[in-house]
């Protein structure tokens, strides 16, 4: 027993042309740690190991292998050789591959297909991105209501090589309408001579072709199911979301939804970072960094408006770092607790109300301590600056620390309700995460600084 | 067929005492949409729904009840009806459940366990939180290598209804030491005379007991895998974790990654924001405000340090706010760009100059178009700020965009660099992220800005 991290030399052994010890690696390790194995090798290497191997074992570590080689690979291929590890790879995963080859590969290899393969391809690839109908497969096993139990588990024994699981079989009529599920655990448990009829669940979780995958993810993810059926309009099943399928969509949204908090724009597949073209990353930043430069402008203008402030009272100037950032940073933690919970479908953007509750007995307290050390702040580190005289420490303590407990409040409420209200209006939630918020509270908080210190100091 | 949606009125049934309905329901559903649909009933009712159902089917849907209303439940159960419940729960389901029961709940219930339970559950929460040992569970099927594949499926079938899966076995030898792993599958297909030893896998991906769960889940994602196996330091196996768990874990670590991203403490279950009383949200959130706002003095002495020049050049600081939050958003960018490949092990923290490298041609042209911004505001809406005479508002904005370029560039690249060298120094890299990195850079940019101000200015 061992975990497959010491690598075994398929390069030396290749030089060798020990080809015996190569099969015998590739076929008795899980073939995600062949793939991982052949990452080090070149295009051709990869392809001399895999000529080894029987065909469907091929295509297993051909879809194992990372995108950027897969791609490579199958550019690289004849004609044919690609059309055959198409034709064993599973249906989802060759619908994947299929999309990232250049345009004139596709054209050329689909005639090199067997007829119910390129139709398949074609209903899976015809499934707009994002939706159940794009990442599910058509390799599942379905039953008739009327098979008894040793019939349905001799009919998957049959079906199993090329179906991603046998473990639960979608029951349908002649229609091939979805009637109910059974899961091979059932079966086996069920006497030889039980019709699927009478042990199958007739209240099935499902998805519909157009829902968002995202949403099917959760199913998967809430029920604890090993794969989701789909089926389109009429009820009628199309095709199965497996269990390993539900984590990567979970993992990429994660990863989409985190951009986002992060004012980086795009869509793309996860664990991409050092792949993507320097242009790509340029282009996905720069919308939003252009965007809230400009509302920065506005801040800039409400600072001049207070020119004259500053220059009586110089020791305003330098609270506006620490006020801007505080309020940034509370109205973020806010933001990104209330986003989380929204994901996680805790809370829907109609709780308003018990969201600004709890956040209002939160930030009250917060409000205080930060108030208290802006204050501390003001009285003891402040001597050196100039101010007109008549005035004390303890008032520009006061003007600052109030000004920063109405600023954590706001912030934090903003980052509360902000979140909400986007979602409410069929945004993204995180779209007005960290960078857009510190930027609007920066503006507010700017108004409250100014407001309050001219009020406290009256001028 | 239909979704778990339509929820059937429970309330309404058991008031006219129709049992036989509520109990068809009850058995026809999923478990967790039965779950759900009690969500809206009080303890008493949720208790008098679940006595209707046999033992097995109680526990699997008290199982899956939202976890405040699991605690409370089984607070308010006697002790004899608590005791069977958690007996047929499955076993990382009752550990989770007894350790969220009071201290003296679980000392009056552990005694009224049946012997092997009471042990079962002492081991599983023996291992700290976060480990594998702590989530996996311990109902899971063993073959021995001898099995002919029809005695093995025979014997699946007898303890399938006390397993958590009976589709992937694990072989262990007279010691309970891993030695192979076979499927369900597998056996289905192999004639029935076969030896498990001849279809088992020996190459087997399995986690260690204090491993984290995070690398466990991680293995589950990679491989595809419906369970993995858990052995101690001497290859015995002692548990497995399945891939609903995954799930779990992914979700739970995403979460915390994301709100330690924007500076807020502790760890927890996902999907409680509004079950988590006040003070614990005043708790995770104030430490790393308080630190912040204390590294935001110093920004604040800085501005302090250039009173002088502010007082000279008002005009200066109506550009501090844009300045700062420039520097913050690009370098959060990079930042949660760094710290996600991070996280999906797609770069290590040795891969400085790479991510360097790459970081610094995005950088380049953002620092571009953003000091062209810059300039434009600096000369057309300016005019009416104060300034010495003999400066053109030329001079300014050239100051201010070559100000902004550096910044630009130095804080995408802060932000890079300092979640790797988290990383490497065995921190967390998110620890860095947003709000810590904003108040970073604001720091460096204000000495970026009065530094260059001066230069260009000649002053």
């Amino acid at each position: 027993m061992k975990n497959p991290h010491s690598t075994p030399d398929l390069r030396g052994l290749l030089a060798k042309n020990d080809t015996k010890k190569v099969r015998e690696i590739c076929s008795s390790s899980h073939p995600g740690a062949v793939a991982e194995m052949l990452r080090t090798l070149s295009p051709d290497e990869v392809w001399s190991v895999l000529t080894l191997l029987k065909p469907r074992l091929r295509s297993e570590i051909f879809g194992n292998l990372d995108e950027s080689l897969e791609v490579e690979l199958a550019k690289s291929l004849k004609r044919h050789d690609l059309a055959e590890v198409i034709t064993y790879m599973s249906a989802d995963e060759r619908v994947d591959l299929l999309k990232r080859l250049p345009e004139d590969t596709q054209e050329t290899l689909l005639p090199a297909l067997a007829q119910a393969e390129r139709e398949d391809i074609r209903r899976l690839a015809s499934y707009p991105e994002g939706t159940a109908g794009s990442v599910m497969t058509s390799d599942y096993c379905t039953l008739s209501p009327d098979d008894i139990a040793a019939e349905a588990i001799e009919k998957l024994r049959r079906e199993a090589p090329d179906k991603e699981t046998i473990y639960y079989s979608y029951v349908i009529d002649a229609n091939r309408r979805l009637i109910g599920f059974v899961s091979l655990r059932e079966l086996i448990l069920a006497s030889p001579q039980t019709r699927v009829e009478q042990i199958m669940h007739r209240d099935i979780i499902f998805a519909t072709v157009d829902e968002d995958q995202e949403e099917a993810a959760r199913k998967i993810d809430k029920y604890d199911l090993i794969a989701l059926p789909v089926v389109n309009g009429n009820n009628v099943l199309v095709g199965i979301i497996t269990h390993d399928d539900a984590i990567d969509i979970i993992r990429q949204e994660q990863t989409e939804d985190m951009e986002m908090l992060m004012a980086i724009g795009g869509t793309h597949e996860t664990g991409v970072y050092l792949r993507t073209p320097v242009w790509v990353h340029f282009k996905n930043r720069l919308g939003w960094l252009v965007v809230l430069a400009l509302l920065g402008l506005v801040s800039g203008y409400i600072v001049q408006n207070f020119e004259n402030l500053i220059l009586q009272f110089a020791v305003l100037a330098s609270f506006m770092p620490m006020l801007a950032d505080t309020g940034g940073n509370t109205g973020s933690q806010s933001a990104t607790l209330v986003i989380r919970a929204l994901a996680l479908r805790e809370i829907t953007n109609r709780d308003v109300l018990r969201v600004v509750w709890k956040e209002l007995r939160v930030a009250i307290p917060l409000a205080i301590v930060l108030a208290g050390l802006a204050y501390g702040r003001a009285l003891f580190f402040s001597g050196s600056s100039s101010m007109p005289s008549g005035f004390s420490l303890e008032t520009i303590g006061l003007a600052v620390s109030l000004a920063l407990g109405i600023q954590v409040v706001t912030a934090t409420l903003m980052g509360a309700v902000l979140p909400l209200a986007a979602a409410r209006m069929k945004f993204d939630p995180a779209v007005v995460a960290s960078p857009a918020l510190t930027t609007i509270v920066d503006i507010t908080g700017l108004l409250i600084y100014f407001t309050t210190a001219r009020y406290v100091l009256g001028i």
